[in-house]
């Protein structure tokens, strides 16, 4: 089945304790696209100004991602500039030139609009509702968002979750969408509102996946060294699509592998800046780490 | 084999969005020993004052604690008093009366002397060091400590943490001890000072075991509501090395079970003030817990 993603695409510019990157391909549709190939191809909706270099289309492209629906304006490319101190938990933002992402109207190609899965990355919720308007009738939406939508856009992004079957948040966001310090009762106010799975994400310390029948509760692959979180989330998110979008039923099983998965995509993607990790990586390495992740967790009756 | 545990005995008064207590039973060495009696009977050593109420000494004698090393001194209980709001992760203590526990000297009772298994929860670590040096040969030493003596005595918890085979910190702590964010790192620091296996505890986020040849990571039960988080972590402490002290060998499955006991007997403890809720427990409400959490963090192959 098909996975359609709808976000962003970036030249990021990232320092961090060690190391520092100008100018790397980022942005989540592309974090997720690189990610969700590892299990299945992924349709690529989004916005690049004319001064996005070909070679990263072409990696994209080489990388089985579909860029029929990538649109290269006229204007200059999303850019953003941040840096991390040593705790690597939260960026400091130097810069964020929207450029032509700032009037980036999603349109789907008429070949994507029988899309099966769709995933709507972190934009605005009233975009993330014209993209549904624009496809058939997925058997899965599943959409993220972020604090900024939250605060200034809740009517919106409340209609818009009517639509939608997955919520991810990380811990922080459902909080605050939710008004409640329980995560549980967090997740059940995001039930209210439409989802019927909430993903709550908690970076270093692993990810949460509610519903009303069943929950369940990951840690983080545990590293020596993380180098650069940017992008882990949309990452996180690629590995649990790709993994779900192939799957015929989404059933607790499904979500469990899923987010093992899109933990270990992940934890491969802070190894390195931009997706150049995940463009390393071996099918060999994912099943490997797979194997660390369960005994990592591992518990005898 | 026999437990022993020192560490503090205090009358906690304690205010939670969702509800308040005065004078309660709390320590420590109440908090482990309460939650060790589900696996085996362990031995106190703490001190309280002439004030201290006789029906707490009653009730740790029928939970099976071993009483004959609690002094009675002559002058007033420790207490303590704290507040936390609805985040429940951190307190903010409005006072902390240490009375006699100010002028405490461990005194191992001769018939202790033989303890096989000695948890030293969190006290000068000078003291630390003075019971280990009445105890004859145990074959399992763990002990905790706080932030106060990591910055304050440094070269006294690393003089005794030559002697211990189970370091507990919490992830801040061990961070701080380290001088390392990465917490493998921070293991491997602590393995340099002594220790062969740190316990990192993570509140809500759960639990973190390493040693020089394996590593495991537990999430927290997850509960719907988290009432009074004072005494979780010596709550862990004593589930786990209760479980600990009736195994014939100390090994990687012996840990995992006992990571998941003390995470269990935790999140009772945070169901209601002081000791209330683990004193109502049965063998069987920890069995029924312990197959929803290994549940929690299944994962098929």
């Amino acid at each position: 089945m098909s996975l359609l993603v709808v976000g962003s695409i970036a030249l990021d510019s990232i320092k961090t304790p060690f190391g520092k990157v100008d100018e790397a391909l980022g942005g989540s549709a592309v974090y997720f696209s690189c990610a969700a190939t590892f299990f299945n191809s992924a349709r690529l909706v989004g916005v690049v100004g004319a001064d996005f270099p070909k070679k990263y289309i072409e990696l994209l492209r080489r990388r089985g991602v579909d860029v029929a629906g990538l649109k290269i304006d006229g204007g200059k490319t999303f850019r953003w500039k941040g840096e991390y101190g040593f705790d690597l938990n939260t960026a400091r933002t130097i810069y964020t030139h929207l450029n032509v992402f700032a009037d980036f109207k999603p349109e789907i190609p008429a070949q994507y609009r029988d899309s099966d899965n769709v995933f709507l990355a972190n934009i605005d919720p009233s975009l993330q509702l014209d993209v549904l308007k624009q496809v058939d009738e997925p058997r899965l939406i599943a959409c993220d968002t972020m604090n900024y939508w939250i605060e200034n856009k809740p009517k919106e992004l409340k209609k818009l979750l009517k639509h939608v079957d997955i919520f991810f948040a990380n811990d922080k966001e459902a909080r605050e969408f939710s008004g409640e310090i329980n995560l549980l009762k967090a997740a059940r106010y995001i039930f209210s509102c439409g989802p019927k799975i909430a993903i709550i994400k908690k970076g270093e310390h692993g990810v949460l996946c509610i519903s009303k029948d069943f929950i369940f509760s990951y840690p983080a692959y545990i590293l020596e060294d993380a180098f650069d979180p940017t992008g882990a989330g949309d990452t996180f998110a690629g590995g649990f699509m790709g993994y779900l979008s192939k799957a015929k039923r989404i059933n607790e099983a499904v979500l469990r592998k899923g987010c093992a998965y899109g933990t270990i995509l992940a934890s491969f993607a802070v190894e390195d800046f931009s997706v150049n990790r995940i463009l390393k990586l071996k099918d060999k390495d994912i099943r490997d780490r797979y194997k660390k992740f369960k005994m990592l967790m591992h518990l005898e009756g």
